[in-house]
């Protein structure tokens, strides 16, 4: 039992289409690949190039004859359809589908997801094997979406369940966040070249000129490397 | 100003690349769509080939010479890059990306996404120009991603911010989930059956048992249909 869900492609035609799936599998970390009954039959030259190599790398690939053979192993299966059937069954989302996914892997569960043909989906035969739906919602005045394309969105919310990337970073490169401290004595030099050159026709306006100013820099976030250049631009226009 | 975020691709190679790059844009309903300085041409044969007709039925496909004209009418533009460069930026995820285009587009903002090249990915020059960067946490072991999946991926993540369905949904189909009483009703005939024909060895366990069996049904949920097949499997065996 892998750590990630099962991809189980019913009945497939093209198998560039299998090979396009297994690279979508592998660039969102998944390798468990079953395949029922592929028309084209398998091994597949075709699947191998399409795979960009994810067949050889990771994505490990078997044929099952029938669709209960396939999820026999496993505690959790999601059938994929474009549009709601006249069955009884729970239906999500693709984000929530994969969280309760990462739930029941982390609780030891195997979980699989089921795709069927290109054009035809799966038949209501396989749905009723499935313990829950997945419809992802889409355009609907365009929503055919290939094979690939919709194991690749469900492989992805998958592989964000359990990835840790902070929502938001600020990359700074080699240089650091600048301080108050920095950004003040910047600001402090500009307002004296601004004095000097006699920017402040009334002094009046001045108090509100320099919280202008020292706000417009403040609310942004600058790095020492951002300051330094700022400190060099004005430099140049001091000197002249 | 479309309500979506633009897509721009910056020197795309294939046409049909761009084909599908157009398909996966309406199919999470985006539309607006900007090609600068296409290697091969524009308009293309091949791209409107495979766009599946989303270049006919929704995506406005036009030229630029410049990144920097491509964006010069938006008030927030994200680049995406397989790793961080080494330049001071924001860097977001691709989900959180979208929540912050969804946020800015309906405070009346202009939203757009910078896409590179096949393989070579966006220049540092039209990375600086961007105001943050967007990074999609892959497989480090196998990144690679096509252009159209790439923007799958960012186009998905901005349709379901403003997508209101629901996270789970119990689908029924023609009939209603099953009340209390109606699996009361089951349980009871399943019970008496049970009893009469001498299922209950010793009476001392009877209550034990009778408790198991009635939260072995309660815990899930049926509907009507279900308690009526349930009904007739057990009129079934009485009978016998």
């Amino acid at each position: 039992m892998t750590h990630t869900p099962a991809i189980i492609l019913v009945a497939p035609q093209l198998g560039e289409n299998i090979g396009m799936v297994a690279r979508a599998m592998l660039n969102c970390g998944l390798t468990d690949l079953r395949i029922v009954n592929p028309r084209d039959g398998w091994p597949s030259d075709h699947a191998n190039r399409a795979s960009s190599g994810a067949l050889e790398k990771g994505v490990i690939a078997r044929v099952f004859d029938t669709t209960a053979d396939a999820v026999s192993d496993l505690h959790f299966t999601l059938a994929t359809t474009a549009r709601p059937r006249d069955m009884i069954k729970d239906v999500y989302t693709a984000t929530s589908a994969m969280e309760t996914a990462h739930a029941k892997i982390t609780d030891g569960q195997g979980v699989g997801v089921l795709f069927g043909a290109e054009r035809t989906g799966l038949e209501n035969e396989d749905i009723a094997l499935a313990s829950a739906i997945i419809t992802i919602p889409l355009n609907p005045d365009f929503s055919s979406l290939n094979l690939a394309q919709a194991v690749l969105l469900v492989a992805y919310e998958f592989m964000i369940q359990g990835d840790k990337t902070p929502d938001k970073q600020f990359m700074t490169g080699k240089t650091d966040i600048a301080s108050a401290d920095t950004i003040d004595q910047f600001t402090g030099r500009l307002i004296d070249g601004l004095s000097d050159n006699g920017f402040f026709k009334s002094p009046d306006m001045r108090p509100t000129v320099e919280r202008n100013l020292i706000n417009l820099f403040a609310r942004q976030t600058w790095t020492d490397q951002d300051i330094k250049t700022l400190q060099g631009v004005l430099s140049s226009f001091i000197k002249k």
